[in-house]
């Protein structure tokens, strides 16, 4: 179920994705939240690191289970500008992370269409399009810049 | 291509593995070659750093990446213990490893039986079954430890 506060943190990954897009990195920003608190945020550093593991998820995940000392986050909720793709589902599956939030489809890297069943845990949920249009507006800047 | 040199590497993927056994951790452990040259390790390290993006594979794509100062690794081979899971296998498919050479299978939360497609780079191959036994005997061994 889409609330106001789904448009809230949403806002709030999408500031993680501007982050991203000011250093040159590709926008893509999360927010991970628990008890409608942040616990855990990143944007995407893959060139910065130069690490291909470095994505917005990646980061906000670690961070997460840094901030409440445990590496399972069942009661947390995701928040991620675009579709995740393969790994960083991979990730919050093994995060046991309950609820997926994103905002624009990724159709070419997004989990979707890579996997053979839903990579999250099997109580999880994920919905997308929450603020889709502004997610992928950011992308677009981006790779028109990069033209 | 099975070749003396995929033993010899696995061996030392195996030795990672141990390390992780004996810290405690799922004993996987991973080694990326480059030019017969090993250029990065790792194991299992996600109790420890309490962390599930802490995979063996994972470990080995950030070291190996900070070795040759890019993020790319077109070159490698990545010698894992036990079949990826879809986390690192996306993983590898980002970092471009054109080689993957797994031990033993894990038909629960292995890549092959959760993707619709090769997750890895289009020109990369995958063989498995190197070692198989020995790598599913520490596996199976830590699990009997456990009960």
């Amino acid at each position: 179920m889409l609330g106001d506060r789904d448009e809230y943190y949403m806002r709030m990954a999408l500031a993680e994705a501007r982050r991203a897009f000011a250093a040159d990195e590709i926008p893509i920003g999360a927010v991970i939240v628990a008890d409608d608190r942040v616990i855990g945020r990143g944007h995407n550093l893959t060139e910065t690191l130069r690490d291909v593991t470095a994505h917005a998820e990646m980061q906000a995940i670690t961070a997460a289970a840094n901030s409440v000392g445990g590496k399972y986050l069942p009661e947390a909720t995701l928040y991620v500008t675009v579709e995740p793709c393969l790994m960083c589902a991979g990730a919050i599956g093994w995060a046991q992370i309950s609820r997926i939030v994103y905002g624009c489809d990724d159709s070419r890297r997004g989990y979707r269409s890579l996997t053979a069943a839903s990579p999250f845990h099997p109580r999880a949920t994920a919905i997308g399009g929450v603020l889709a249009d502004e997610c992928a507006a950011l992308m677009i800047d981006f790779f028109k810049k990069k033209r």
